[in-house]
Protein backbone atom coordinates (compact mmCIF):
# COMPACT_ATOMS: atom_id res chain seq x y z
CA UNK A 1 0.00 0.00 0.00
CA UNK A 2 1.17 3.42 -0.93
CA UNK A 3 2.20 5.35 2.56
CA UNK A 4 1.72 9.21 2.98
CA UNK A 5 3.51 11.13 5.55
CA UNK A 6 0.70 13.98 5.91
CA UNK A 7 -3.86 13.87 6.00
CA UNK A 8 -5.75 16.99 6.26
CA UNK A 9 -9.73 16.57 7.02
CA UNK A 10 -12.35 18.71 4.85
CA UNK A 11 -15.77 18.89 4.26
CA UNK A 12 -17.13 20.01 0.91
CA UNK A 13 -18.98 23.88 0.95
CA UNK A 14 -22.04 24.10 -1.10
CA UNK A 15 -20.38 26.85 -3.31
CA UNK A 16 -18.13 24.48 -4.46
CA UNK A 17 -20.38 22.44 -6.22
CA UNK A 18 -21.32 23.05 -9.69
CA UNK A 19 -25.10 22.92 -11.51
CA UNK A 20 -24.29 18.75 -11.83
CA UNK A 21 -24.06 18.70 -7.65
CA UNK A 22 -20.57 17.62 -7.89
CA UNK A 23 -17.92 19.40 -6.69
CA UNK A 24 -15.84 21.32 -9.99
CA UNK A 25 -13.13 19.92 -11.08
CA UNK A 26 -10.69 22.68 -10.66
CA UNK A 27 -11.62 23.02 -6.60
CA UNK A 28 -9.87 19.54 -6.48
CA UNK A 29 -6.42 22.24 -6.85
CA UNK A 30 -7.58 24.06 -4.13
CA UNK A 31 -7.95 21.26 -1.88
CA UNK A 32 -4.84 20.07 -3.01
CA UNK A 33 -2.81 23.17 -2.75
CA UNK A 34 -4.19 24.01 0.78
CA UNK A 35 -3.06 20.48 1.97
CA UNK A 36 0.74 21.45 0.54
CA UNK A 37 0.27 24.60 2.16
CA UNK A 38 -0.44 22.93 5.67
CA UNK A 39 2.13 20.40 5.25
CA UNK A 40 4.81 22.51 4.83
CA UNK A 41 3.45 24.68 7.69
CA UNK A 42 3.79 21.57 9.33
CA UNK A 43 7.61 21.13 8.89
CA UNK A 44 8.23 24.61 9.93
CA UNK A 45 8.88 25.83 6.59
CA UNK A 46 7.51 29.89 6.41
CA UNK A 47 6.64 31.25 3.14
CA UNK A 48 7.41 34.31 4.10
CA UNK A 49 10.55 33.61 5.22
CA UNK A 50 11.58 32.07 1.87
CA UNK A 51 10.12 34.79 0.08
CA UNK A 52 12.24 37.26 1.90
CA UNK A 53 15.29 35.32 0.81
CA UNK A 54 14.05 35.37 -3.02
CA UNK A 55 13.22 31.78 -2.78
CA UNK A 56 9.62 31.27 -4.40
CA UNK A 57 8.63 27.29 -4.49
CA UNK A 58 6.54 26.89 -7.76
CA UNK A 59 4.32 24.00 -9.22
CA UNK A 60 5.95 23.43 -12.97
CA UNK A 61 3.17 20.40 -13.86
CA UNK A 62 -0.17 19.18 -12.19
CA UNK A 63 -1.41 15.44 -13.12
CA UNK A 64 -5.14 14.42 -11.66
CA UNK A 65 -7.22 11.25 -12.06
CA UNK A 66 -10.54 11.91 -11.22
CA UNK A 67 -11.51 8.49 -10.12
CA UNK A 68 -15.46 9.52 -8.20
CA UNK A 69 -17.10 12.66 -7.46
CA UNK A 70 -17.54 14.14 -4.02
CA UNK A 71 -20.95 16.07 -3.19
CA UNK A 72 -22.25 18.40 -0.70
CA UNK A 73 -21.53 17.84 2.66
CA UNK A 74 -18.94 14.78 1.67
CA UNK A 75 -16.04 14.84 4.44
CA UNK A 76 -12.92 13.63 3.07
CA UNK A 77 -9.36 13.49 4.07
CA UNK A 78 -6.64 14.38 1.70
CA UNK A 79 -2.97 12.82 2.05
CA UNK A 80 0.11 13.37 0.63
CA UNK A 81 3.54 12.75 0.45
CA UNK A 82 6.77 14.05 -1.37
CA UNK A 83 9.50 12.54 -3.48
CA UNK A 84 12.83 14.31 -4.90
CA UNK A 85 12.42 13.46 -8.57
CA UNK A 86 15.53 15.17 -9.79
CA UNK A 87 18.49 17.56 -8.68
CA UNK A 88 15.79 20.40 -8.61
CA UNK A 89 12.65 19.32 -8.78
CA UNK A 90 10.31 17.48 -6.27
CA UNK A 91 6.98 15.56 -6.92
CA UNK A 92 3.88 15.99 -4.10
CA UNK A 93 2.17 12.83 -4.58
CA UNK A 94 -1.23 13.10 -2.84
CA UNK A 95 -4.80 11.63 -2.90
CA UNK A 96 -8.22 12.29 -1.56
CA UNK A 97 -10.24 9.84 0.19
CA UNK A 98 -14.39 10.23 1.09
CA UNK A 99 -15.15 9.44 4.84
CA UNK A 100 -15.68 7.19 6.37
CA UNK A 101 -15.99 4.59 3.31
CA UNK A 102 -12.23 5.56 2.60
CA UNK A 103 -13.32 5.74 -1.41
CA UNK A 104 -10.57 6.81 -3.62
CA UNK A 105 -11.92 10.30 -5.13
CA UNK A 106 -8.94 11.66 -6.95
CA UNK A 107 -5.24 10.53 -7.25
CA UNK A 108 -2.74 13.43 -8.28
CA UNK A 109 1.01 14.17 -8.51
CA UNK A 110 2.20 17.71 -8.40
CA UNK A 111 5.53 18.73 -9.37
CA UNK A 112 7.33 22.00 -8.02
CA UNK A 113 10.49 23.52 -8.28
CA UNK A 114 12.13 26.54 -6.43
CA UNK A 115 13.54 29.35 -7.82
CA UNK A 116 16.30 31.08 -5.93
CA UNK A 117 16.96 35.05 -5.75
CA UNK A 118 19.22 34.66 -8.90
CA UNK A 119 16.03 33.34 -10.76
CA UNK A 120 17.67 30.02 -11.14
CA UNK A 121 16.18 26.92 -10.32
CA UNK A 122 17.94 25.41 -6.73
CA UNK A 123 16.07 23.55 -3.90
CA UNK A 124 16.61 25.40 -0.95
CA UNK A 125 18.68 23.68 2.02
CA UNK A 126 15.63 24.43 4.39
CA UNK A 127 13.29 22.21 2.10
CA UNK A 128 16.05 19.40 1.94
CA UNK A 129 16.43 19.43 5.74
CA UNK A 130 13.15 18.86 6.65
CA UNK A 131 12.20 15.95 3.71
CA UNK A 132 15.32 14.43 4.63
CA UNK A 133 16.45 15.01 1.08
CA UNK A 134 19.98 16.00 1.14
CA UNK B 1 -33.25 57.37 -14.96
CA UNK B 2 -30.39 56.97 -13.22
CA UNK B 3 -26.93 57.38 -15.06
CA UNK B 4 -24.11 55.51 -15.30
CA UNK B 5 -20.93 56.55 -16.41
CA UNK B 6 -19.10 53.02 -17.90
CA UNK B 7 -20.37 49.73 -18.32
CA UNK B 8 -18.66 46.09 -19.01
CA UNK B 9 -20.07 43.00 -21.05
CA UNK B 10 -19.63 39.80 -19.66
CA UNK B 11 -20.88 36.46 -19.91
CA UNK B 12 -21.78 33.84 -17.41
CA UNK B 13 -19.47 31.17 -16.78
CA UNK B 14 -20.44 27.40 -15.92
CA UNK B 15 -18.44 27.42 -13.18
CA UNK B 16 -19.68 30.18 -11.39
CA UNK B 17 -22.85 28.56 -11.58
CA UNK B 18 -23.89 26.18 -8.57
CA UNK B 19 -26.65 23.09 -7.57
CA UNK B 20 -29.53 25.22 -8.46
CA UNK B 21 -28.43 26.17 -12.06
CA UNK B 22 -27.88 29.85 -11.40
CA UNK B 23 -25.15 32.59 -10.51
CA UNK B 24 -23.68 31.28 -6.73
CA UNK B 25 -24.27 34.67 -4.52
CA UNK B 26 -20.69 35.77 -4.01
CA UNK B 27 -19.70 35.46 -7.97
CA UNK B 28 -21.54 38.66 -8.30
CA UNK B 29 -19.69 40.27 -6.13
CA UNK B 30 -16.81 39.15 -8.51
CA UNK B 31 -18.31 40.75 -11.41
CA UNK B 32 -18.67 43.95 -9.50
CA UNK B 33 -14.82 43.93 -8.56
CA UNK B 34 -13.87 43.53 -11.74
CA UNK B 35 -16.02 46.28 -12.96
CA UNK B 36 -15.07 48.66 -10.49
CA UNK B 37 -11.18 47.82 -11.44
CA UNK B 38 -12.05 48.17 -15.17
CA UNK B 39 -13.46 51.37 -14.40
CA UNK B 40 -10.93 53.18 -12.86
CA UNK B 41 -7.97 51.51 -15.12
CA UNK B 42 -10.19 53.47 -17.84
CA UNK B 43 -9.49 56.71 -16.17
CA UNK B 44 -6.09 56.40 -16.01
CA UNK B 45 -5.50 55.35 -12.33
CA UNK B 46 -2.56 53.23 -11.75
CA UNK B 47 -3.48 50.97 -8.81
CA UNK B 48 0.72 49.64 -8.72
CA UNK B 49 1.32 53.30 -8.79
CA UNK B 50 -1.00 54.24 -5.96
CA UNK B 51 0.51 51.78 -3.77
CA UNK B 52 4.17 52.50 -4.61
CA UNK B 53 2.92 56.20 -3.35
CA UNK B 54 1.39 54.39 0.09
CA UNK B 55 -2.32 54.57 -1.01
CA UNK B 56 -4.86 52.07 -0.85
CA UNK B 57 -8.53 51.68 -1.94
CA UNK B 58 -10.36 49.53 0.12
CA UNK B 59 -14.14 48.37 0.43
CA UNK B 60 -15.83 49.61 3.51
CA UNK B 61 -19.05 48.23 3.19
CA UNK B 62 -21.15 46.78 0.43
CA UNK B 63 -24.80 46.20 0.15
CA UNK B 64 -26.10 43.79 -2.96
CA UNK B 65 -30.21 43.43 -3.72
CA UNK B 66 -31.02 40.17 -6.12
CA UNK B 67 -33.76 40.53 -8.01
CA UNK B 68 -33.55 38.06 -10.51
CA UNK B 69 -30.82 35.03 -10.96
CA UNK B 70 -28.14 34.81 -14.08
CA UNK B 71 -28.34 31.48 -15.60
CA UNK B 72 -25.50 29.57 -17.07
CA UNK B 73 -24.52 31.05 -20.87
CA UNK B 74 -26.62 34.80 -19.96
CA UNK B 75 -24.95 37.58 -21.35
CA UNK B 76 -24.86 40.59 -19.40
CA UNK B 77 -23.57 44.37 -18.95
CA UNK B 78 -22.26 45.68 -16.00
CA UNK B 79 -22.81 49.36 -15.17
CA UNK B 80 -21.80 51.85 -12.91
CA UNK B 81 -21.22 55.40 -11.71
CA UNK B 82 -19.11 57.30 -8.78
CA UNK B 83 -20.41 59.42 -6.17
CA UNK B 84 -18.64 61.29 -3.20
CA UNK B 85 -20.81 60.74 -0.22
CA UNK B 86 -18.62 62.23 2.40
CA UNK B 87 -15.06 64.24 2.77
CA UNK B 88 -13.61 60.73 3.06
CA UNK B 89 -15.61 58.10 1.32
CA UNK B 90 -16.87 57.55 -1.88
CA UNK B 91 -19.60 54.76 -3.35
CA UNK B 92 -19.83 52.87 -6.70
CA UNK B 93 -23.73 52.72 -7.47
CA UNK B 94 -23.64 49.54 -9.57
CA UNK B 95 -26.35 47.62 -11.46
CA UNK B 96 -26.23 44.40 -13.42
CA UNK B 97 -28.35 44.00 -16.51
CA UNK B 98 -28.99 40.84 -18.72
CA UNK B 99 -28.74 40.93 -22.25
CA UNK B 100 -30.87 41.23 -24.67
CA UNK B 101 -34.24 42.03 -22.71
CA UNK B 102 -32.03 44.67 -20.08
CA UNK B 103 -33.75 42.80 -17.04
CA UNK B 104 -32.33 44.61 -13.79
CA UNK B 105 -30.33 41.22 -12.04
CA UNK B 106 -28.64 43.16 -8.89
CA UNK B 107 -28.38 46.51 -7.54
CA UNK B 108 -25.78 47.19 -5.61
CA UNK B 109 -23.97 50.03 -3.59
CA UNK B 110 -20.11 49.92 -2.53
CA UNK B 111 -18.46 52.30 -0.19
CA UNK B 112 -14.81 52.81 -0.22
CA UNK B 113 -12.31 54.78 1.36
CA UNK B 114 -8.76 55.40 0.79
CA UNK B 115 -6.05 55.21 3.00
CA UNK B 116 -2.71 57.13 2.72
CA UNK B 117 0.73 56.36 3.48
CA UNK B 118 0.03 57.04 7.36
CA UNK B 119 -2.69 54.99 7.84
CA UNK B 120 -4.97 57.49 7.82
CA UNK B 121 -8.18 57.86 5.43
CA UNK B 122 -7.61 60.58 2.74
CA UNK B 123 -8.91 60.58 -1.09
CA UNK B 124 -6.10 60.74 -3.44
CA UNK B 125 -6.03 63.90 -5.85
CA UNK B 126 -6.11 61.32 -8.62
CA UNK B 127 -8.98 60.07 -7.59
CA UNK B 128 -11.03 63.48 -7.44
CA UNK B 129 -9.31 64.92 -10.34
CA UNK B 130 -10.72 62.22 -12.04
CA UNK B 131 -13.98 62.24 -10.74
CA UNK B 132 -14.78 65.94 -10.78
CA UNK B 133 -14.92 65.48 -7.12
CA UNK B 134 -12.51 68.18 -5.58
CA UNK C 1 -24.22 42.43 23.92
CA UNK C 2 -25.38 40.68 20.42
CA UNK C 3 -26.51 36.80 20.71
CA UNK C 4 -25.52 34.47 18.43
CA UNK C 5 -27.43 31.09 18.47
CA UNK C 6 -25.07 29.46 15.87
CA UNK C 7 -20.84 29.50 15.58
CA UNK C 8 -18.43 27.52 13.37
CA UNK C 9 -14.76 27.80 13.17
CA UNK C 10 -12.80 27.77 9.64
CA UNK C 11 -9.02 29.05 8.74
CA UNK C 12 -8.17 31.28 5.71
CA UNK C 13 -6.62 29.55 2.83
CA UNK C 14 -4.18 30.88 1.11
CA UNK C 15 -5.91 30.78 -2.02
CA UNK C 16 -8.62 32.96 -0.63
CA UNK C 17 -6.06 35.86 -0.36
CA UNK C 18 -5.25 38.30 -3.32
CA UNK C 19 -2.60 40.54 -4.53
CA UNK C 20 -3.00 42.58 -1.33
CA UNK C 21 -2.24 39.48 0.71
CA UNK C 22 -6.15 39.70 2.20
CA UNK C 23 -9.32 37.58 2.29
CA UNK C 24 -11.00 39.14 -1.31
CA UNK C 25 -14.10 40.56 -0.12
CA UNK C 26 -16.02 37.74 -2.36
CA UNK C 27 -14.74 35.30 -0.25
CA UNK C 28 -16.73 36.14 2.86
CA UNK C 29 -19.79 35.96 0.99
CA UNK C 30 -18.98 31.97 0.94
CA UNK C 31 -18.08 32.04 4.46
CA UNK C 32 -21.18 33.52 5.19
CA UNK C 33 -23.54 31.17 3.20
CA UNK C 34 -21.30 27.76 4.27
CA UNK C 35 -22.05 28.99 8.07
CA UNK C 36 -25.65 29.49 7.15
CA UNK C 37 -26.12 26.06 5.28
CA UNK C 38 -24.12 24.39 8.22
CA UNK C 39 -26.53 26.16 10.89
CA UNK C 40 -29.60 24.65 8.76
CA UNK C 41 -28.13 21.72 8.27
CA UNK C 42 -27.92 21.44 12.52
CA UNK C 43 -31.11 22.51 13.29
CA UNK C 44 -32.50 19.24 10.93
CA UNK C 45 -33.84 21.12 7.63
CA UNK C 46 -32.72 19.57 4.69
CA UNK C 47 -32.41 21.17 1.52
CA UNK C 48 -33.13 18.33 -0.83
CA UNK C 49 -36.32 17.38 0.86
CA UNK C 50 -37.50 21.22 0.84
CA UNK C 51 -36.80 21.29 -3.12
CA UNK C 52 -38.18 18.23 -3.86
CA UNK C 53 -41.70 19.61 -2.40
CA UNK C 54 -40.60 22.94 -4.32
CA UNK C 55 -40.08 25.38 -1.79
CA UNK C 56 -36.84 27.22 -2.22
CA UNK C 57 -34.68 29.46 -0.30
CA UNK C 58 -33.00 32.29 -1.40
CA UNK C 59 -31.59 35.67 -0.67
CA UNK C 60 -32.65 38.75 -1.47
CA UNK C 61 -30.51 41.26 -0.18
CA UNK C 62 -26.61 40.79 1.69
CA UNK C 63 -25.37 43.97 3.35
CA UNK C 64 -21.88 43.62 4.60
CA UNK C 65 -19.50 46.09 6.30
CA UNK C 66 -15.88 45.03 6.28
CA UNK C 67 -14.34 46.68 9.18
CA UNK C 68 -10.60 44.45 9.33
CA UNK C 69 -9.15 42.21 7.00
CA UNK C 70 -8.73 38.69 7.05
CA UNK C 71 -5.31 36.89 6.47
CA UNK C 72 -3.48 33.85 5.18
CA UNK C 73 -3.84 31.41 8.00
CA UNK C 74 -5.73 33.50 10.43
CA UNK C 75 -8.37 31.28 12.32
CA UNK C 76 -11.64 32.12 12.50
CA UNK C 77 -14.92 31.89 13.91
CA UNK C 78 -18.20 32.57 12.26
CA UNK C 79 -21.64 32.87 14.26
CA UNK C 80 -25.24 33.72 13.33
CA UNK C 81 -28.90 34.38 14.50
CA UNK C 82 -31.86 34.45 12.89
CA UNK C 83 -34.92 36.68 12.82
CA UNK C 84 -38.00 36.91 10.89
CA UNK C 85 -38.49 40.55 9.47
CA UNK C 86 -41.91 40.64 7.64
CA UNK C 87 -44.46 38.10 7.09
CA UNK C 88 -42.56 36.57 3.82
CA UNK C 89 -38.96 37.43 5.04
CA UNK C 90 -36.38 36.53 7.53
CA UNK C 91 -32.90 37.87 8.33
CA UNK C 92 -29.38 36.01 9.05
CA UNK C 93 -27.69 38.64 11.29
CA UNK C 94 -23.76 37.28 10.72
CA UNK C 95 -19.96 38.69 12.19
CA UNK C 96 -16.71 36.76 11.79
CA UNK C 97 -14.76 37.18 14.64
CA UNK C 98 -10.73 36.83 13.87
CA UNK C 99 -9.28 34.28 16.68
CA UNK C 100 -7.79 34.26 19.21
CA UNK C 101 -8.24 37.81 20.06
CA UNK C 102 -11.90 37.95 19.04
CA UNK C 103 -11.46 40.52 16.65
CA UNK C 104 -14.36 41.81 14.57
CA UNK C 105 -13.67 41.33 11.32
CA UNK C 106 -17.11 41.73 9.26
CA UNK C 107 -20.58 42.55 10.33
CA UNK C 108 -23.21 41.20 7.86
CA UNK C 109 -26.85 40.99 7.10
CA UNK C 110 -28.28 38.89 4.79
CA UNK C 111 -32.25 38.62 4.33
CA UNK C 112 -33.73 35.96 2.39
CA UNK C 113 -37.00 34.21 1.86
CA UNK C 114 -38.64 31.15 0.56
CA UNK C 115 -40.44 30.66 -2.66
CA UNK C 116 -43.36 27.65 -2.44
CA UNK C 117 -44.37 25.29 -5.15
CA UNK C 118 -46.63 27.97 -7.16
CA UNK C 119 -43.87 30.33 -6.87
CA UNK C 120 -45.21 32.50 -4.54
CA UNK C 121 -43.12 33.55 -0.98
CA UNK C 122 -44.05 31.33 1.49
CA UNK C 123 -42.22 30.38 4.55
CA UNK C 124 -42.61 26.91 5.43
CA UNK C 125 -43.58 25.23 8.41
CA UNK C 126 -40.62 23.38 8.62
CA UNK C 127 -38.43 26.73 9.16
CA UNK C 128 -40.63 28.36 11.47
CA UNK C 129 -40.82 25.26 13.79
CA UNK C 130 -37.32 25.70 14.05
CA UNK C 131 -36.25 29.14 14.40
CA UNK C 132 -39.60 29.50 17.18
CA UNK C 133 -40.91 32.20 14.08
CA UNK C 134 -44.22 30.65 14.37
CA UNK D 1 3.40 23.28 -35.36
CA UNK D 2 0.38 22.20 -33.47
CA UNK D 3 -2.96 22.91 -34.63
CA UNK D 4 -6.34 24.16 -32.91
CA UNK D 5 -9.58 24.27 -34.56
CA UNK D 6 -11.36 26.67 -31.86
CA UNK D 7 -9.73 30.01 -29.86
CA UNK D 8 -11.16 32.20 -27.43
CA UNK D 9 -9.92 35.82 -26.09
CA UNK D 10 -10.59 36.12 -22.40
CA UNK D 11 -8.30 38.42 -20.04
CA UNK D 12 -7.55 37.83 -16.54
CA UNK D 13 -9.26 39.45 -13.25
CA UNK D 14 -7.79 40.99 -10.45
CA UNK D 15 -9.72 38.62 -7.73
CA UNK D 16 -8.09 35.34 -10.00
CA UNK D 17 -4.52 36.69 -8.59
CA UNK D 18 -3.20 35.50 -5.59
CA UNK D 19 -0.52 36.72 -3.34
CA UNK D 20 2.04 36.29 -5.52
CA UNK D 21 0.63 38.37 -8.08
CA UNK D 22 -0.26 35.93 -10.61
CA UNK D 23 -3.15 33.94 -11.68
CA UNK D 24 -3.53 31.18 -9.23
CA UNK D 25 -3.20 27.48 -10.96
CA UNK D 26 -6.15 26.48 -10.08
CA UNK D 27 -7.84 29.49 -12.21
CA UNK D 28 -6.35 27.86 -15.60
CA UNK D 29 -9.00 25.10 -15.17
CA UNK D 30 -11.60 27.43 -15.08
CA UNK D 31 -10.20 29.13 -17.75
CA UNK D 32 -9.81 25.47 -19.72
CA UNK D 33 -13.17 24.38 -18.92
CA UNK D 34 -14.65 27.27 -19.80
CA UNK D 35 -12.99 27.41 -23.37
CA UNK D 36 -14.06 23.43 -23.86
CA UNK D 37 -17.81 24.29 -23.23
CA UNK D 38 -18.24 27.32 -25.79
CA UNK D 39 -16.31 25.09 -28.03
CA UNK D 40 -18.57 22.49 -27.12
CA UNK D 41 -21.66 25.17 -27.63
CA UNK D 42 -19.70 26.26 -30.78
CA UNK D 43 -20.23 23.09 -32.47
CA UNK D 44 -23.67 22.73 -31.65
CA UNK D 45 -23.90 20.47 -28.65
CA UNK D 46 -26.17 21.50 -25.97
CA UNK D 47 -25.52 20.18 -22.74
CA UNK D 48 -28.79 20.48 -21.45
CA UNK D 49 -30.43 17.92 -24.42
CA UNK D 50 -27.24 15.61 -23.96
CA UNK D 51 -28.77 15.15 -20.11
CA UNK D 52 -32.28 14.67 -20.96
CA UNK D 53 -31.22 11.76 -23.02
CA UNK D 54 -29.07 10.62 -19.90
CA UNK D 55 -25.84 11.56 -21.62
CA UNK D 56 -23.04 13.32 -19.09
CA UNK D 57 -19.83 14.27 -20.32
CA UNK D 58 -17.02 13.89 -17.63
CA UNK D 59 -13.67 14.21 -16.97
CA UNK D 60 -11.16 11.65 -16.07
CA UNK D 61 -7.66 13.03 -16.31
CA UNK D 62 -6.04 16.58 -16.77
CA UNK D 63 -2.83 17.54 -17.48
CA UNK D 64 -1.41 21.43 -16.95
CA UNK D 65 2.22 22.05 -17.54
CA UNK D 66 2.85 25.53 -16.06
CA UNK D 67 5.13 27.10 -18.52
CA UNK D 68 4.80 30.73 -17.68
CA UNK D 69 2.36 32.97 -15.38
CA UNK D 70 -0.35 34.98 -16.35
CA UNK D 71 -0.44 38.29 -14.19
CA UNK D 72 -2.78 40.99 -13.94
CA UNK D 73 -4.41 42.61 -16.55
CA UNK D 74 -2.97 40.46 -19.32
CA UNK D 75 -4.97 39.38 -21.76
CA UNK D 76 -4.81 35.94 -23.27
CA UNK D 77 -6.00 33.69 -25.96
CA UNK D 78 -7.02 29.98 -25.01
CA UNK D 79 -6.84 27.25 -27.78
CA UNK D 80 -8.12 23.55 -28.25
CA UNK D 81 -8.36 20.80 -30.38
CA UNK D 82 -9.94 17.54 -29.77
CA UNK D 83 -8.95 13.93 -30.36
CA UNK D 84 -10.60 10.38 -30.17
CA UNK D 85 -7.84 8.39 -28.33
CA UNK D 86 -9.73 5.09 -28.14
CA UNK D 87 -13.56 3.50 -28.27
CA UNK D 88 -14.24 5.04 -24.48
CA UNK D 89 -12.03 8.44 -24.61
CA UNK D 90 -11.43 11.59 -26.68
CA UNK D 91 -8.50 14.22 -25.22
CA UNK D 92 -8.85 17.82 -25.61
CA UNK D 93 -5.29 19.61 -26.49
CA UNK D 94 -5.30 22.95 -25.17
CA UNK D 95 -3.01 26.01 -24.50
CA UNK D 96 -3.10 29.28 -23.02
CA UNK D 97 -1.06 32.08 -24.97
CA UNK D 98 -0.75 35.64 -23.73
CA UNK D 99 -1.16 38.27 -26.34
CA UNK D 100 0.59 40.01 -27.65
CA UNK D 101 3.73 38.43 -27.68
CA UNK D 102 2.27 34.70 -27.88
CA UNK D 103 4.25 33.51 -24.93
CA UNK D 104 3.06 29.88 -24.23
CA UNK D 105 1.59 30.01 -20.78
CA UNK D 106 0.27 26.97 -19.99
CA UNK D 107 -0.17 23.03 -21.96
CA UNK D 108 -2.77 20.96 -21.03
CA UNK D 109 -4.30 17.62 -22.06
CA UNK D 110 -7.65 16.71 -20.60
CA UNK D 111 -9.20 13.25 -21.18
CA UNK D 112 -12.91 13.12 -20.88
CA UNK D 113 -15.58 10.64 -21.56
CA UNK D 114 -19.33 10.20 -21.85
CA UNK D 115 -21.63 7.71 -19.63
CA UNK D 116 -24.75 6.87 -21.10
CA UNK D 117 -28.31 6.47 -19.52
CA UNK D 118 -27.46 2.86 -18.49
CA UNK D 119 -24.52 4.14 -16.47
CA UNK D 120 -21.91 3.17 -18.66
CA UNK D 121 -19.17 4.66 -20.69
CA UNK D 122 -20.49 5.04 -24.73
CA UNK D 123 -19.52 8.58 -26.81
CA UNK D 124 -22.74 9.55 -28.17
CA UNK D 125 -23.60 9.69 -32.33
CA UNK D 126 -24.33 13.77 -31.74
CA UNK D 127 -20.23 13.95 -30.63
CA UNK D 128 -18.64 11.66 -33.19
CA UNK D 129 -20.63 13.10 -35.77
CA UNK D 130 -19.32 16.81 -35.10
CA UNK D 131 -15.87 15.89 -34.33
CA UNK D 132 -15.76 13.70 -37.39
CA UNK D 133 -14.66 10.67 -35.57
CA UNK D 134 -17.00 8.13 -36.13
Amino acid sequence: MEEFVFSYEMEVRDYECDIQGVVNNSVYQNYLEHTRHQYIKSVGIDFTELSKKGINLMVKRIEIDYQSPLRSGDQFVSVLRMERISPLRFAFVQQIHRKPDNKVIIKAMVIGTAVNERGRPELPEELMKVWGIG
